[in-house]
């Protein structure tokens, strides 16, 4: 009983962990919307004009979408290895942190980019912080399967690594087209998964 | 045993995705009061200029207000349709995603209506962005009802889209009335329980 | 069985709405610091000037810390209500959400208060919001107690709405002074447990 | 049984003032990025001016990744005294409350350091937030290890605020470099536990 309630306290432990992380990642992506900054139009305005003002944000728009996929694409991930956790691991607090640091940043990027779309630096800026997400996010789902004693699935997250990469070699030839690279996630899901099949760790649909 | 082990890791892991869903909502409905600019007031003023800088604000308000009812009336939606499930299913990632996507959205056509309250363009783009919310749910809803195996209630949310048409058609009559097209809702809701006891398949009250 | 499958279905929709508030509550009371506006010194600038310019926020960091109490003081309230209930009520749905709406406003409130502090206007408005939240506050406790059949303790939340009225008296007197009408709740809370005590209601401590 | 109801209820109380605490947590320390004000490049721009304007942000990045890192580590010592606790209390209320108000306080420090680094005052400022912080985090702890009959680890805290007080020691030194005195946490944190395994208390890893 002593031990089952240790259990217990374990879990709720591992809930907060989950439920912090889980606000870090739900405000981030919803203050992306605070950079789309409003046009005020003026009193009297001709349909036309209106429009225009609104089309203006267009960036602002491909930028808040942009992020909000990303960072949710980053959330499923985080859910998906905690899934496999039963128990509460201080080795987890550090880099779970720094991890939430680096999507916290990410509203950041955003609002960059999106004032200032097609720009090498800007579009490096944001590139290169996926990356950075993606390289923390794999380092943070090798940590959830050592304490989960996990040795399935070590490739997790390359995916989203390699598509980073993508976008960055794209900046330097195209800057405004270079986040389409985060199309190539499907492939490199698909030949991770393939990876495992191979070796019989088990590919996941 | 293992089975249970199971189903409760699956609980847990619907738990993250309704908290998640939660937490997004309820960022973007606190939010709102954000697009409410205070009035500096010089140092040296009248009551009267004072109520006057004060009831400039109407419209902000009236947005503020509206919006929060709105986000409001589809996070009891949310709350509504996802006490049917039991377990967590991957296929509701990505549709609950798309459904965050466009409540995040609703502080900016908050706010760009609160600033050109009864201009056309920001009339129409509110209204717009209600009519893909009630989409959106609808098809998250059908999600919902497939994975968990419910047959109940198919028409759910087509009074939330019946009532942003109906806005959207008085928004070229009348822009500054048309958000009063949601007071339509609880007929569209009668409607719609008509239909469902017809059917036999049970209205709700 | 089913019927405790029932149960646990009920107390997770309680859960949600728990937290959905909760999140509200969180947001609004975190929201408040951004309505004090960080100075941006010169580069070179003396150490006088420097706490010249920090000294002139005085206003706002009284509004921040005054809001964050009253609010923290609301959310202690609606906690101490809500553990009482064992199950979800859909009535509970648009009272719970107008009382959100009238939490959401406060940071408005407190920065307008914040950036005109000794004004009537905003002190009225202040003291105002303070009153209708205490009002909403009591019908929802009302709510409460009907749907738990609880019949203990009808007055709670009388002892906030007195205080907000005395805010309000004080505004006509003397605006500046106003909101420390606040500190006569325990005043109130002291008579409500008195009267609770007489009918043999049982007071809390 | 009714003993056992009771104990669930006060289990839920506690989790409401833990999530309650936790969402506080995570909005201040993800707001701490809208403190960094993304440069609006001209459209016309050669890379070496747009690099210039993204570096002439690093005193906001430093200021939001030590922050991020410093309400972390609060946060960790948040949860950590709190996994001990199995029931709620009301006692907890305001001294949370009181931590909440000084966390939430730091993305204004962290603005008003990141904006003017190394100017006296704002160091002064944040350092001194961080000394509060430390001591409120200090007389929560104690009144968690009263309500929980803990009588282990009476010093928990006292690293984090004598830490905090070498940093305001720094500040009249060197402003700029005053914040690294976060870096003699881990001196302190081995100072308390060797006290604590001199005295037969157990120190943690």
């Amino acid at each position: 009983m002593d031990s089952k309630h240790g259990d217990t306290s374990g879990d709720l432990a591992l809930d907060r962990l989950v439920f912090f992380s889980d606000a870090v990642f739900a405000i981030a992506i919803t203050l992306l919307v605070l950079d789309i900054h409003v046009p005020n139009l003026p009193h009297v305005v001709s349909i036309e004009d209106s429009w225009r003002a609104f089309a203006e944000l267009t960036p602002s728009f491909f930028a808040f979408a942009l992020s909000f996929l990303v960072i949710g694409r980053f959330w499923m991930g985080h859910h998906e290895r905690f899934r496999s956790l039963r128990h509460f691991d201080a080795r987890l607090m550090w880099p779970n942190m720094i991890y939430l640091l680096a999507i916290a940043f990410m509203p950041f990027a955003t609002a960059f980019l999106g004032q200032n779309l097609g720009h090498f630096v800007p579009e490096l800026v944001y590139n290169l912080s996926m990356l950075v997400l993606a390289l923390v996010a794999f380092w943070l789902a090798w940590v959830v399967r050592v304490v989960g004693g996990d040795r399935t699935r070590p490739y997790d997250g390359i995916d989203l690594i390699l598509a980073a990469l993508v976008c960055i070699a794209l900046t330097f030839w195209q800057p405004l087209l270079s986040q389409w690279g985060m199309m190539t996630i499907p492939l490199w899901t698909w030949l991770e998964n393939r990876l495992y099949s191979r070796r019989g760790m088990g590919a996941v649909g």
